[in-house]
């Protein structure tokens, strides 16, 4: 029942996060297509919150299916990472605004870092809420995905004062990475209902 | 309970973009009815926004209902949906703002086409995960509705450019196509729970 | 299931109309208790607004608990129920902008007789779907309030353009009435519940 | 049943709040960091009621997991509650506005003020409605928290004109309070499932 509201909430909180960025698309006066001209920026930082935003809601998904009782302390580690997702939509307005700037870009990665170490904290605090055969650690594994990110965030916010572009490119490409769909905790989950009393991973 | 999370999850997208459309109609300053006037194409873009909204929870709820297994694909999928989904409070605003006008009413045309064509590809890859005895694909049968609606949505992007009038009716009309309920998979679903081990459809 | 989702659709849609609606009470920039003389107005249209949408929510919660198979027809009469009531907010904030003229307040009165009539369909399709013995038929009895509030609404439309505080009076009134809890359908619930195959009501 | 849709609204309500004050925080036009200078007291103050949002989240979450049966007067007294957190993120964006200005902060302190009153409204309907044993009253205890936070309110209110500073402070501690996880219901849930038919606490 508790894990049932704690999901319903993160839902709740992520599909407004991920829906309100669209009206940081401000609706042009002129009637030509070339009056859209100002909003490609602010529809590509978009598409790209959007997905990050899909990213964080997938992931979160896959994890929670593992927790078998919410803390007290999951839940204020999921708060803390819903709080720095709530402002993408900021930081998404801000690169919108001033395209390819170095401060919006370096802004961008920052609250993406946060968001990202938000995420390991809730990670580490589930992990450590199963014990010691953490159905969690065993579907992670060495965590790759998880500890690239945040390093290319960090690049990309360096990047963002020498070439802002690459910075670009960067955010995209971190993006990316998670597209290819975590089936870890998938294929763990479905091997461990296969196998009852084995242990190996 | 994954499926849960996915329904909730497109649930509050949906449910959020059919109402923040509401806030692109700007209340008016004056205090007489004469000041609705300007207000008049904003909402009857709304209204016909709402309705197809509307018209995808429906189907998206149908559809969904005979899933039994959200893969990572399907999550994506319905991600992407969603997506483009998000851009008709933006498209349905610069119709609003600029009337029958050539290029927002073929950008809307755009955006309802890509939606199209991303509910196809979710549908797609649910018949795919169901493998040969699909429920859905029987469920949806020659899917004419389907097929129809983005030659609609072609030639009122074609007719924005020639007689802006007719685009708009053709969008109205292409709604008013899907209000007619879709009740192939509610017919088939009740049939096969009636005779359980015939495969006839 | 198909009734879970068709319950958080509507949750989702009324609990954003209720929240979005706070959007249109402007931050002052004045810092001075003064600087919310302004609000005022947009503040009190608010709290009935509220009241209002609460009160819909109350009672769609207690007429949809009766609901055992949701038809196309009901979706569809829910959607349009949904479709006015997201008008709420609009109509609230032109109130709010003009305190007491008569256009915005007839017009706050339109809305809600359209969600009245609307109400009133979903309610009849519903009784209908439940055949001879319908449950919410008898739970709703002769339906007095029901059938008060669209006279109420009438009557304000009609004082607004003769004594605007007195149509606002009556929109208050008409939201107090509801505010009674309406405890007929639990009451029968309950009843029949404890009386399994008497039909005397 | 009931509960669970109770629950849900909730939820949407509480999740819709929490994440459009992030919309009060207005995108700078300008494209250095120094242009974010302005943005610092909105996300200051942001920071803080999405706090107090989590808390009252949080809260409400252990408290109607107590909840058997949802009654009208219980349902009333949420609304009651939701109305009051509704108007955060009006006063989060006034003090934003007007940094530690005495009016905005002391509208904060009398809006978390109803909202607290608002909350035990309910707590004592839902004791009331428990009965002889209630759980709730049990798993509460003294309150302690419950009984400071108002007094602290008004503290806060009342320093809002002598020395803002303090008055902020003081609504930083107050939420800080409660971050300390409330195991009481937590801890007494699982000892009542522990010792099934003794009714020490």
């Amino acid at each position: 029942m508790k894990k049932a509201r704690f999901e319903a909430f993160s839902d709740g909180v992520m599909a407004i996060i991920i829906t309100i960025m669209v009206l940081e698309i401000k609706v042009p006066h002129g009637e030509q297509f070339s009056d859209l001209k100002d909003v490609i920026p602010v529809f590509l930082s978009y598409a790209l919150s959007f997905l990050y935003i899909g990213i964080y809601w997938n992931n979160h998904h896959h994890m929670v299916s593992t927790v078998h009782q919410v803390t007290g302390g999951i839940l204020w580690a999921n708060l803390h990472l819903l709080f720095w997702l709530s402002l993408v939509p900021f930081a998404t307005g801000w690169i919108g605004e001033n395209h390819l700037s170095a401060a919006p870009l370096s802004l961008y990665g920052c609250v993406l870092l946060m968001a990202a170490i938000a995420y390991v904290i809730l990670q580490n605090l589930i992990i450590k809420s199963q014990g010691q055969d953490s159905l969690l650690k065993k579907a992670i594994g060495k965590d790759i995905k998880g500890k690239i990110s945040p390093v290319l965030y960090l690049a990309a916010i360096a990047f963002a004062w020498l070439y802002p572009i690459i910075s670009g490119l960067i955010y995209v490409s971190a993006a990316l990475i998670w597209l290819i769909p975590d089936k870890r905790i998938e294929r763990l989950l479905r091997q461990i209902e296969d196998t009852p009393t084995q242990n190996g991973d």
